[in-house]
C-alpha cells in the first residue's frame, strides 16, 4: 500500500482518479467485510465524491459543528460505503472502524448513514427524504443564518420517482437557493431493475428546469466536467442539479452497468478481484477547502415570551388559541413557523403576520413543510409545523425518520375528529393520535381549552424530539385561568368528590362533553370524576391510578378511531401499573359525514349521552 | 325561472354559457343554503365542466354502473358544489335535495364527494389524490379492460405542489395513457392567498410536459377554446392536461378574483345579488355523449387458485410465502400486483412472472402504487400493493382516503421490526400495525410461517375494505401443515396444557421467540401456553378470554413500537371483555441501530431471554 501526500483542492485529475479508486476499494471491502450493504451504488458516484470533497465541500473534518461549513447528504443513503469511504480519506475514522464495524451491532457506521455519526445530519435511507430536508438547511442558512455555507445533496436516480423530490425542487426553485446543489447519480439502474428514465439525462434536465432549478449535464465519470459543473453550481446564482450519467459498479467489470447487484457485497473473490482492477489499497488523504472559521452558532435570546391569557368561560377555539400563542412564542428568535397553505385556518398564520420572515409558506406540500422543519432543526431551530391533522398523514415517512434523525420539532394538527362538522370525512383527522404516539421519542398533547393550548404550545419550544399537539376546529369554553400550570405528563382533575363512582377521562373535545355528562349524572345522582388527558404521551399514570383505586371505573371517549389512541393509551398505562379497573372505551366508529358537530359526535358515539350512559351502566355494575 | 329543452352535444356555445351560469347559480345557492362550501372554487370551473358534461364527457347518469362509460374526478372536492349542481343538471338529482339536504347530517351531498353518490368513484377532498387514482382508473380501462373509456379529472391549482401530482402525471406520462385527461382550473387563488404559480400557465405547462404528458393551455372561460382543447384531448394520442386559466369567483363581481372567499358560502344578501347577476335560475337540463351500452363488468372466473405448500421445518420467509402465493393467485384474472421497485426483496416480483400484465411497476413512488390500486379497485380488480411496511407510511393519507372511499384493497408490508437486521431503523417497519389498525374498517394480518402466509395471503382476495399483510425478512421454521386453516380472526394455540401458568402471546417473528422462551421454560418446571396471534385486527377475543381465564397472566411481545400494535390490540379487546388479566407486553424500545436478528431483538426486549424472564415473573406473582 502506497501512502501519500494530502490531498487538496488544487489536487490534478490523476489524482483525484487515484481517491475515486480509493473511495472504490474500500467500498467494496467495507461491504464484502460486513456481508452486506450497497458496493455497487457507491462505486457510481465515486467519482462524482471525489470531487466534491477535494475541491468544492468547504468542511473541516475535525470541527463538524462549523456552523459555516458546507452539509453534505446523502440522499441515496444506502450508499453509506461510499459516504464511510469519504470519512476515512478525510481521516476522520480509521481502517479499522472501517472494516470491522460497518453494519455490525452496537457500532456508529450503520447500513443507513444516521446523525450518530458527527459528520452526518439525517438519517438516510427513506428515499426522497434527504434532498427534502436539504432544502431546509440551505432556507435557515441563507434566509435565517445569512451564512454562505452550501448544502450539497447526493441523490440516486431511482429515488427522483418520489414525489417528494420535486417538492423540494419546487422549493429549491420558488426560493432561488443558490447554496443548495443536488447531484443526481444516475446510474441507470435501480434495485430490481433499469429506472424509469434509464439515462435519459435530458428527460432529467428538463424537469429539472421546469421546476425552476438550473440542470447541468456532465458525464459523472469525467472528472474535470464533474468539476466544471460543481464550480458552477458553487457560484451560488441558482439552486442546481447535476445530472451526473453514470455506471453503477463502475471500475469493476463483472458487476459494471449489470442487472442483480444492487445491495448486494461483492463476494470474496469477487472483491478481491475488484480490488485489483481498481488498482488495490491506498491511503490517500483528503484535506478540501476550508470553511471560515466559524462565527458563532445561533444565540438565543432569553425568552420574552408572553403567552397570550384566557379569562374562564370565554369562548375560544384551541387552534385561535395555539396561532396567538405561536405568535407570541415568535419573541424567541430561534423559533420558526411553517404552513401548508391553510394557515387562516389553522391559524398559524398568526405568527406571519407578527414574524414574516421566520414564516414560511410551503404551499400544499405537507412532505415538504415537514422536511423544511427537519432542515431548519437541523441548523439549530425550533420549528412549528402546522396543517390540519388528517394530511399530516401524507408525511408520516417523514415524521419516522425524523425521529431516526432524533430531530427536535413541534407539529400541530388541527380539525380533529368528527368534532369539525360539515366539511366531512376527508378533512377529520381520526388517525393522527395513533400515527404521533407511535412515532419514537415523541410527546402528544391534546388541549381542551384555550390555557391549556397557550401553556403546551409554549412549553413544546423546551420539549426534546418531536411534539404533537392536537387542536379543534370549533369555539369551547375556557376552563382554566391564567395561573394554571400545565405539565408534559400530567392531567388535571375538573370534578372529584369522595363518593364518585366512575371517571370519566376525555381530552379536547371529549372533555367538554364528559363535563356536560357528569353534570347530567350528578343531577341523577351518580357523582363522577372527570379527568382532563391533556398529555397523551407522557400519560399520568398516577392520577388514572388514583382515579381507578378511587372511583374503580372509568369511561375513555376520544374523538379518534378507536385503535392507537387515549383509550389504548389508558389501558397500556394501567397494564403497565398492574391496575385492572374496568373501562369502557368510547371513540369515534364508524363512517362519518357531514353535519353538525352535535350531531357527529352523537353518531360516533362519543356524545354527552353515549358518556352518561356508559357511565350508569359501569356505576350500576360496580354498585 | 325559463325552463329550457335538453342541451346536447351539438349545443351552440351560447347555450352552453347558459349552462354554465346555471352551475354558478346553483353552486352559489347550494353553498348559502348550507352555511357552508366553496362557491368562488366552483365559479371558476363552470365554464370548464359545461363544455365537458354536453360535449365531451360520455356518460348516462341514470347508469352509473354502465363500465363502458367516462369516468369524472373532482380531485378539487371542495368544489362540490359545482359537481352537484352538475348532478341537477344532469337530472341525477333534483332542486331540492341540493338545497336542502348539501351538507347536512345524514344525507349524501356531503361536502367533499364521497362514494355514496352513485356518479362518485372516489372520495376525494385530500388534494392531489383524485389525479392519482384516476391514472389508476385509466391503466385498468386500457390495459386490463381493454375498454375505450375515458378518465376525466378537475384538479385545482393549489394541489400542483403536492408531489404526489407529478407522480401521478409520471406515470400517466410514462403509460402513455390516452384515455386520461386531467384539467387544472388556474384560477390563481389557494386558500390563504394567492398560488405558487399564480396565472403563469407557462410554467405549468412546462412542468407537465417535462413529465410527459402534452399540455393544452386554454382560457378557463373561452367556451369555444374550452371545447377545442377537449376535443384534442379525447383523440386518445397523448395522456392530456389542460392548464386552464380561469377567475376564481367568476361571474361574481364582488369576489371574483378577491381574497378572503375561499371556502366561505356568500352571504344571503350576496348570494341574491350574485344569482341576479349570473342571470337567475335556470332549469336547464344535460344530456351529454353517451357511451356505448355496456359490454359486461369484469367477470371473475371460478378461481383455481393452487397457493404453494409447505411443510412444516422448512425454513421459508413469510415474504418469499406471500410472494409465491401473490403468484398462484394470479389465476384470478381479477387479481393484480403492484411494486414500487422493491419486488425482488418483497418477493411480489413472482407475480410479475408469472403474470407480466397484470403487474404494474411504480418504481419508487409508493403514493403512486397506492393510488393505482385505489383506482384499479374503482374498476373491480383486486389489488395487491407491496412495498417494506416502512415505506408504506409514505402512502399513509392515501390509504386512509381509501377507506373513506370503501375500497377493498390489499396491502403488504415486509421487513417489519428490528427483526430486519443489518440495513437498520430506515428501513425497520415499526409503526405499520399503528398506521394500520387505525384505518377504518381495515383488516390487519401477520403470520409467523409460509403456510399461514399462503393462506391469509389467499384469504385477502375476498375480503371486503383495506386489508393488510405483514412480514417478516427472515426465513423461520414452517410451523403448520399444509391443511391447517386461518380464519381471519382466528389464533392458533401451540402450546397448551393443564398447568399452564402463562400465556405468550406473539405474532410473527416473536411467536418463534415465544415458542423458544415456551421450550425453555417448561424445562424449568414453568408450564405456559403460547398463542399466535396472526389476526391482529380482528382479534381472537375468545381465545384470549380462555388464556386468561385458565392462565391468568399474559404476556404479549411484538417487533414494533409498543403504541398502536398487537399489545394495545389485546388490551383493548381484555377490556371490552371486561377481563382484568396481568398483562406483560414486550415491544420494541429505543433506537435500533444495525446488528444480527438476534442482538437487535436482545436489545429491543423482545427476545427469547425477555419473554421468558417476564413469563417468570409474572407466574412468580401469581403463584
Amino acid at each position: 500500500m502506497t501512502t501519500q501526500s494530502l490531498l487538496g483542492p488544487d489536487t490534478e485529475p490523476a489524482r483525484l482518479h487515484d481517491l475515486a479508486q480509493q473511495l472504490r476499494v474500500d467500498a467494496v471491502r467495507a461491504s464484502t467485510s460486513a456481508g452486506s450493504g450497497h458496493p455497487t451504488s457507491s462505486l457510481s458516484a465515486a467519482d462524482l465524491m471525489a470531487v466534491l470533497m477535494t475541491r468544492h465541500l468547504r468542511y473541516d473534518w475535525e470541527a463538524p459543528d462549523n456552523p459555516d461549513a458546507d452539509h453534505l447528504v446523502f440522499s441515496k443513503g444506502h450508499a453509506s460505503p461510499l459516504l464511510y469511504a469519504m470519512f476515512k480519506a478525510a481521516g476522520a475514522i480509521g481502517d479499522e472502524e472501517l472494516m470491522t464495524t460497518y453494519r455490525r451491532f452496537g457500532h456508529r457506521l450503520q447500513g443507513h448513514p444516521t446523525p450518530e455519526l458527527p459528520w452526518v445530519d439525517l438519517a438516510t435511507g427513506s428515499l426522497g427524504q434527504g434532498v427534502a430536508c436539504a432544502v431546509g438547511i440551505a432556507l435557515a442558512g441563507r434566509d435565517l443564518e445569512r451564512r454562505d455555507f452550501r448544502v450539497w445533496v447526493l441523490c440516486g436516480d431511482s429515488e427522483t420517482t418520489e414525489g417528494s423530490v420535486w417538492e423540494a425542487l419546487d422549493k429549491a426553485g420558488r426560493h432561488r437557493l443558490g447554496n443548495f446543489t443536488a447531484i443526481i447519480d444516475v446510474n441507470r439502474l435501480g434495485q430490481s431493475g433499469p429506472t424509469e428514465l434509464q439515462w435519459d439525462t435530458d428527460a432529467y434536465a428538463r424537469r429539472v428546469e421546469a421546476f425552476g432549478c438550473r440542470a447541468l449535464v456532465v458525464d459523472g465519470h469525467d472528472l474535470e466536467a464533474v468539476d466544471r459543473a460543481l464550480t458552477t453550481a458553487a457560484d451560488g446564482t441558482a439552486p442546481t442539479v447535476v445530472v451526473a450519467r453514470t455506471v453503477k459498479g463502475r471500475g469493476v467489470a463483472e458487476v459494471a452497468d449489470r442487472e442483480g447487484w444492487h445491495g448486494k457485497p461483492l463476494p470474496e473473490d469477487l472483491a478481491e478481484r475488484a480490488v485489483a482492477e481498481l488498482g488495490g489499497e491506498r491511503d490517500l488523504r483528503v484535506r478540501g477547502p476550508q470553511p471560515p472559521h466559524g462565527s458563532p452558532a445561533l444565540k438565543v435570546r432569553a425568552p420574552e415570551v408572553e403567552p397570550p391569557r384566557f379569562e374562564p368561560g370565554e369562548e375560544v377555539a384551541t387552534r385561535v388559541a395555539y396561532g396567538r400563542t405561536l405568535a407570541a412564542l415568535g419573541a424567541r428568535p430561534d423559533v420558526v413557523a411553517l404552513d401548508a397553505e391553510v394557515g387562516n385556518s389553522t391559524h398559524a398564520e398568526d405568527f406571519a403576520k407578527a414574524h414574516p420572515t421566520r414564516y414560511f409558506q410551503s404551499y400544499i406540500a405537507e412532505q415538504q413543510m415537514v422536511a423544511t422543519a427537519v432542515g431548519m432543526a437541523v441548523r439549530g431551530f425550533r420549528p412549528y409545523a402546522t396543517t390540519f391533522a388528517a394530511f399530516l398523514t401524507r408525511a408520516h415517512d417523514f415524521i419516522r425518520m425524523a425521529a431516526v434523525s432524533r430531530i427536535t420539532m413541534s407539529l400541530c394538527g388541527t380539525h380533529t375528529g368528527v368534532e369539525i362538522g360539515a366539511d366531512g370525512p376527508s378533512q377529520m383527522g381520526l388517525e393522527d393520535l395513533a400515527m404521533m404516539r407511535a412515532v419514537r421519542g415523541s410527546t402528544v398533547l391534546y388541549p381542551a381549552d384555550a390555557t391549556a393550548t397557550a401553556a403546551l404550545t409554549t412549553a413544546m419550544a423546551d420539549l426534546p424530539g418531536i411534539s404533537y399537539l392536537r387542536t379543534t376546529r370549533g369555539a369551547y369554553p375556557v376552563l382554566y385561568g391564567p395561573e394554571e400550570e400545565f405539565p408534559v405528563g400530567g392531567s388535571k382533575t375538573l370534578r372529584h368528590g369522595p363518593d364518585d363512582r366512575v371517571t370519566l377521562v376525555g381530552a379536547g373535545v371529549t372533555l367538554h362533553e364528559c363535563l356536560a355528562a357528569a353534570d347530567r349524572l350528578a343531577e341523577d345522582g351518580v357523582p363522577v370524576r372527570v379527568l382532563d388527558l391533556y398529555s397523551v404521551k407522557p400519560l399520568d399514570t398516577e392520577a388514572l391510578l388514583r382515579a381507578a383505586r378511587e372511583t374503580g371505573a372509568l369511561v375513555v371517549a376520544e374523538d379518534h378511531h378507536p385503535e392507537g389512541g387515549i383509550g389504548e393509551a389508558v389501558l397500556s398505562a394501567l397494564a403497565a401499573a398492574d391496575a385492572h379497573p374496568a373501562v369502557t372505551h368510547l371513540a369515534a366508529t364508524g363512517l362519518p359525514g357531514s353535519g353538525t358537530t352535535e350531531e357527529l359526535l352523537h353518531a360516533a358515539g362519543i356524545s354527552r349521552d353515549a358518556i352518561a350512559a356508559a357511565a350508569r351502566t359501569l356505576a350500576d355494575r360496580h354498585s
